[in-house]
């Protein structure tokens, strides 16, 4: 989705996307699976931080996106923060705006906290190396 | 998301998308977000078709997506029926099936039902001739 | 459910209910439709309040509460705020803390707004006058 | 809310419960609320005898629940099935229908599954022995 990272910690994930043709549904208004697809990126990556301290990882469980205010062209940015950040589960919330700051939709992702060495999908949970 | 649509009417929607590398999360599996997307898209059509019917187009108000089996490869099929279909509203439910027939994801779209000639994000709702 | 509108307003809608044996589930904790059924009832005030300004009055459409925390006794405080109050639709979000102020639960209700006139279930939708 | 379990298996769970006035907001239409807890009922019944095949115990993650058609009087029906019956989660779905049948609500909701002796809200998780 040409996602572009401006800032990303265990509190708080901001994320950047400009619009373009691909986005657009039929009458030219951004199409809701992007918002819910922005949703997604931002809180997955703001929960896999959080997991990896206890070193943990994440799996989204369920997306939940409101669709706010429709929006046809401009950057689209958006801000993840936790409600709940539990050893089990995690939920994360994310407001997408435009350029003028307008909200265009909120949603919040449960996630699964798995312990490392748990098995999803047939291969073994790594937990990765911090960044930095 | 390279979608393609195997069949569309106002009862029932299918589409099938090849999983690439592009729809991969850092641990190997199908984003969230593809899932989500998956869903809107089909119910976007379902409920699209339908409220053509009444001379009404639809906007998405809330996608609701639960993630029920990680999946890495193969094709995705994503199969959209009604659960209500509304003079103002519509309720729409899409599951994702994988190569083997497993439900990988399934979700439900609301969407608001608007006459032609309404405004949205400052143009006018026209209602697209019926394909054939 | 025995709650305790505390305040009201187009704004802020704020409710609170003495937990009970009657709200708890068979592990002793708060059952989660006691949740969602506040997080409604606050959040049906607050949409209600602010659609009879436009001489609307709303249904809601979808009830979506995580829960964040299990709770066994004490009051609990159900807070609403909006998240947009459009024209044809609105989105509020009510959150549920314990005594201690801990956030139990959080939730999001999508209301249709009616014009007075409408039918619905077989009725004329009538605004109720103003309280004050 | 006087709910009357007609059939609970690991399979299907029904329950009916009589409309009353405390169920009706001022439209005189059921509250959302009452199809949110009823749907949120059904359904912990049929993912805690599922849990329990394998000495496990549920608590709600996310109740979801989408309002179809507005209901005044009668006995309202839910029926639960599952999505997916996991070892870490489960996702059941509930139907609500009135006297004639007809949908009136329809929800969602993701359970975690805890191990026996997990510890929840300061008290240990015991697996009640099967009813019979």
């Amino acid at each position: 989705m040409n996602i572009h990272f401006v800032r990303a910690t265990v509190d708080e994930v901001v994320a950047e996307m400009e619009i373009g043709p691909v986005h657009r549904q039929p009458y030219g208004i951004v199409h809701g699976g992007v918002h819910s697809g922005l949703v997604e990126a931002v809180t997955s990556v703001g929960a896999a931080l959080s997991a990896r301290q206890r070193e943990q990882s994440v799996v989204g469980l369920e997306n939940h996106t409101s669709f706010l205010n429709a929006v046809r062209e401009g950057k689209l940015r958006a801000t993840a923060r936790p409600l709940m950040r539990g050893r089990r589960t995690q939920v994360w919330e994310a407001t997408v705006t435009d350029t003028d700051g307008r909200a265009i939709a909120s949603g919040r992702v449960r996630f699964l906290a798995l312990e490392a060495g748990s098995s999803l999908a047939g291969e073994t949970v790594r937990v990765k190396p911090s960044a930095g």
